[in-house]
């Protein structure tokens, strides 16, 4: 087993967090993104959306996306779950989770990949404006979490989850995006310090 | 326990054929998108995202997101599968979910939301450009998955699955959106055939 990624993108990030919280090792190889090497065709007949990561089973087969990846070792070690516990739990976990993935840092990336002059071969077309309008959408984002971490130690609940994963990859990938965080969302930083320090983030 | 739908809304029919593909009954209450019935205080403090459908649970609380109200169905009633079998099988069914609703469900949405004049008052701003962007990546997702139909029943595999509820309903949300399916998708073309003429399709 096996997963190729690029160390420097921020999906593959999620991943290996999810693993050191686990406590599963498992080898990295790196493919360079700005290469075109996800373009090769050895590549494409792994992951035909060339993109990074992908988990290689012993067998061969090859599962993309970082969610699916990190899914198939909730399964075979489901202790400690970062997934919730429970219908309600696990329900949560996946609400929150999408939230964090769909509203903060997916608009994260829109806005890196259509305002970034690196990403203009990549991002095909790029659209300032589409851009612009993203970073509207992370403040926001960022008040409704803030809002959240104000009733909740982490994001789903009373325990480390997935979606604080999405969520400190999202928040620290601003940087690269060129985002500041707003000043003021002090439940928002006092969570950022924690799962900060947690020994997975060095992942 | 109750769901909160917008009926002719995509995100809640995945939620009913979901519901009928399991063969379980739940009462469905509707509320109105486009006359501004979300972004009420009562709807908000259900979901802060101002979004259908929402799961209400018997003791109030609540539980947004059409994925993970279908998790928290497949969690308490796990037969038949939809989220798959094993955890290969788990994974791959994750995998391909996530394809289908990051490339082709949202690439539709977009083109509706940036494009439609009907959404010019719900998606501030409309950046027409993206929506133009989004046809074209509409096109490329649809024949990756007539490939993908080529060499599978069922878009995760041998077993319907979420990720045909996901499809079908994106590729049904393109009236909508006022899009075309390219000619020529055999496989695609067999797939939306026998999916929707499952009784679930009609939910």
């Amino acid at each position: 087993m096996r997963i190729i990624e690029t160390r420097s993108a921020p999906n593959p990030r999620r991943v290996r967090i999810f693993l050191a919280e686990k406590q599963i090792a498992v080898p990295f190889e790196e493919v360079e993104i700005m290469q075109g090497e996800l373009r090769n065709p050895e590549f494409s007949a792994l992951n035909p959306l060339q993109r990074v990561p992908v988990l290689i089973l012993d067998d061969g087969s090859a599962i993309a996306e970082s969610v699916a990846i990190c899914r198939y070792f909730e399964e075979i070690q489901p202790e400690p779950p970062l997934f919730g516990r429970g219908a309600v739990g696990r329900a949560q976990v996946e609400m929150w989770n999408r939230r964090v993935e769909l509203g903060l840092f997916q608009a994260v990336a829109f806005v890196f990949r259509h305002l970034h002059p690196k990403m203009s071969g990549l991002e095909l077309p790029q659209v300032s404006a589409w851009g612009e309008a993203n970073k509207t959408k992370v403040v926001e984002m960022l008040a409704l979490l803030d809002a959240r971490l104000g009733e909740a130690r982490f994001i789903a609940g009373d325990e480390f989850s997935i979606a604080d994963i999405t969520a400190l990859v999202a928040v620290d990938f601003m940087r690269a995006a060129r985002l500041r965080r707003p000043e003021g969302l002090a439940n928002l930083e006092r969570w950022h310090r924690e799962v900060s320090a947690r020994p997975s983030a060095a992942a």
